[in-house]
């Protein structure tokens, strides 16, 4: 039997009483606060707080998640319990429905504080398309790749929440026949979807995590836009990797759905070949099947398949502590670029217009290589949830703005370049 | 004539009155909180307080210096005129005298709260060496790297104050002749001696900072050392730049030497050929004196001269910033490895023993290659200060544990690699 709230919720929300996730919200004039959201309201969790029974009610009234992902897996459980009961059981409806807030009058903010933020590079598909690209003489995959997850860390104090415009980034830029790099707006502004996983339990210095305690540390689940000025990127990351064709901005959603709720949604991964060292195996796989849209200005050009990729989330935390490094909450890290094995399954531009040479084509008539100013990219995911009900992430959306200050528009850029 | 505090400071401290760094600090039972360092004292300033006129004096009882650094440069002038004031006049020894604390009672803790940490790799000389170690058949420097500092993102998580162990991290590492990649601890554990910049005054994003601006924004500078598993790095590193070969500690020096202090030290950095793009040039250099040494257990055998690096910190922050980067109180980074033209002034074992090819010889007849379990290393620097007199940085210290629930040690994992 499928569980129902006593609070509406239509029919294809991302939000039924399955879901469940956290954010971070305020109305004018109110402080940020944590809620849920549930249908077309959020729940206001700091004012329901402990009249409700609500365990750790306190937690609820910080401007981010921090306090309470740092409680652990059994207050996730608890609260998530808890809340389940106040939100299916009628008898509760009248001590709740006066915290129901509607989700169109409120603000949503970044929902925690960002400690450290890894990238992953875990797709198969996109790594290789990535690789015939750039290294058409070579094996698209680098030696390395399938031995481990690769990653590296990006720069957390610019991880902004959906809605935040995203400035096209200035840098220096070099065409391969070019003397000399020159300097202007990117002419190549791209996106990558990702998914990213938020920590809440934080381990020991000197003490690596294992992959079978993943759903000990992970408290959720969230969508990415790692924004990439693809032209600024390739000229500056040999041999230290990506810098600033990166640092200017990574979008999350505001939404951060528990793993607890992604229990229906998990699937066996790729199988992996060669077997990997033992501290990147577990018997019980971590694959998710979540079904992302990529869309650009409201068309979508993308439906990436979370499923396909290589490496899981348990096997990215392995690795990231294998050399002993400590885990803090609020650490992020995010998959990498998700895509499948199809063309309309790609989650950058760089593979949907193979690099410019095949521009995606959009309904109105114009195309793109890459993203203009002005354009707005949405991402969107769903997954099983559990009664069979289909849950989501709600959306992460940037606008494009024009650069800054700097001479010339991005267009005239890339004529000088 | 030589400015003189009533504090007794013996000949060659690091600490005379014209350097007042920043720590934190604690006694037993007692909680962290501010302090500056005069002579074989530390001053508490939480205490010293508003009774002496010291401004600001609610931000020194925190246990980290980020709520006195995001005051900005007017604020950290004030203060330091008035604490200049007070420990040399002899009219405030009465008022002042209570507060000041034994150094060699006090433990000293991790300075600032580290926002995002970036490493740098600024030094010519440093580059060089690792181009001629790891691609000796190519132009040792990257075509980049005379055109920009190139940097990236470390692990802001693991960043840790002088004195904390560095447990030798295991992870995968491959023998070029190797058909797969092994599992262990690393074999080839080096550091980094490195000089650190801490960024006080936040700044906006989608608003690049200026080379011109460094001082506005830079509250101090610390001794880092850059700890490297060269074995694990070397498998990692292509194509997205070093990960788990450095994110298992970086250490700084607990001594916040404030930018004010550094008048003295600036030297005009070496001639740059290219001339930099526009957003890197300065009018006023920022090339800073300050002469390193390398200790491992107690023997000095580097002595890296910072003058010579070949890019600036003024010139680091404006690549940071100007693809629209925000910097936030707390920001971190690090020049990358100090080294100067002779072979003894290279901070790094990697080529002060040529990648093994020409271990280091110790006094007690022993070699290095790399560290072994149970070495000590520590840096330390001084450099001119104000009225001729030298200043010191303290010093940042690290002994090597050895790897943790692996089988075998760091000798047999080399045998088996």
């Amino acid at each position: 039997m499928t569980t129902r709230s006593w609070v509406p919720v239509p029919e294809h929300s991302d939000f039924p009483v399955q879901n469940l996730p956290y954010g971070i919200f305020s109305r004018a004039g109110e402080p940020p606060r944590a809620g849920v959201a549930i249908g077309e309201h959020v729940l206001d969790l700091s004012r329901l707080g402990a009249d409700a029974g609500l365990p750790y009610a306190e937690d609820f009234a910080a401007p981010s998640l921090n306090p309470f992902m740092a409680r652990g897996r059994e207050a996730w459980r608890a609260v998530r319990a808890r809340l389940t009961e106040l939100l299916t059981d009628e008898a509760h409806r009248a001590a709740v429905e006066p915290y129901l807030v509607p989700r169109d009058t409120v603000t949503l903010h970044l929902p925690f504080e960002v400690a450290d933020y890894v990238d992953f590079y875990a797709s198969e598909h996109h790594a290789s398309n990535v690789g015939r690209v750039f290294r058409p003489t070579q094996p698209p995959l680098t030696p390395n790749w399938k031995h481990l997850p690769i990653g590296y860390h990006g720069r957390a104090g610019t991880v902004v929440v959906s809605g935040t415009p995203v400035v096209r980034p200035c840098g220096q830029r070099k065409a391969p026949d070019a003397e000399a790099p020159g300097f202007g707006p990117s002419v190549r502004l791209d996106i990558e979807a990702e998914v990213g996983f938020v920590v809440g339990t934080p381990s020991e210095l000197g003490r690596p995590v294992s992959a079978a305690d993943f759903a000990d540390h992970v408290f959720g689940v969230v969508l990415v836009n790692d924004w990439s000025a693809r032209d600024i990127q390739a000229w500056e990351y040999v041999p230290l990797g990506p810098f600033l064709g990166k640092s200017f901005a990574t979008s999350v959603s505001p939404w951060v759905v528990p793993l607890e709720a992604l229990g229906a949604a998990r699937v066996a991964p790729p199988a992996q070949d060669p077997e990997p060292l033992p501290y990147l195996r577990t018997d019980e796989p971590w694959g998710l099947d979540l079904a992302i849209e990529v869309a650009c200005n409201g068309e979508v050009v993308s439906r990436p398949p979370f499923r396909t990729m290589y490496w899981t989330a348990a096997q990215m935390l392995a690795h990231m502590t294998v050399n002993g490094a400590s885990l803090r909450t609020g650490d992020f890290y995010a998959s990498g670029t998700v895509s499948g094995p199809e063309p309309d399954q790609r989650g950058s531009f760089l593979e949907l217009g193979w690099n410019g040479t095949e521009p995606v084509k959009l309904a109105d008539g114009s195309t793109r290589a890459y993203l203009a100013d002005g354009d707005t990219v949405t991402l969107r995911a769903t997954a099983p949830g559990r009664d069979g009900v289909r849950i989501g992430f709600g959306e992460v959306s940037g606008t494009v703005e024009p650069a800054r200050g700097a001479a010339g528009s991005a267009g005239e850029a890339e004529q000088q370049q």
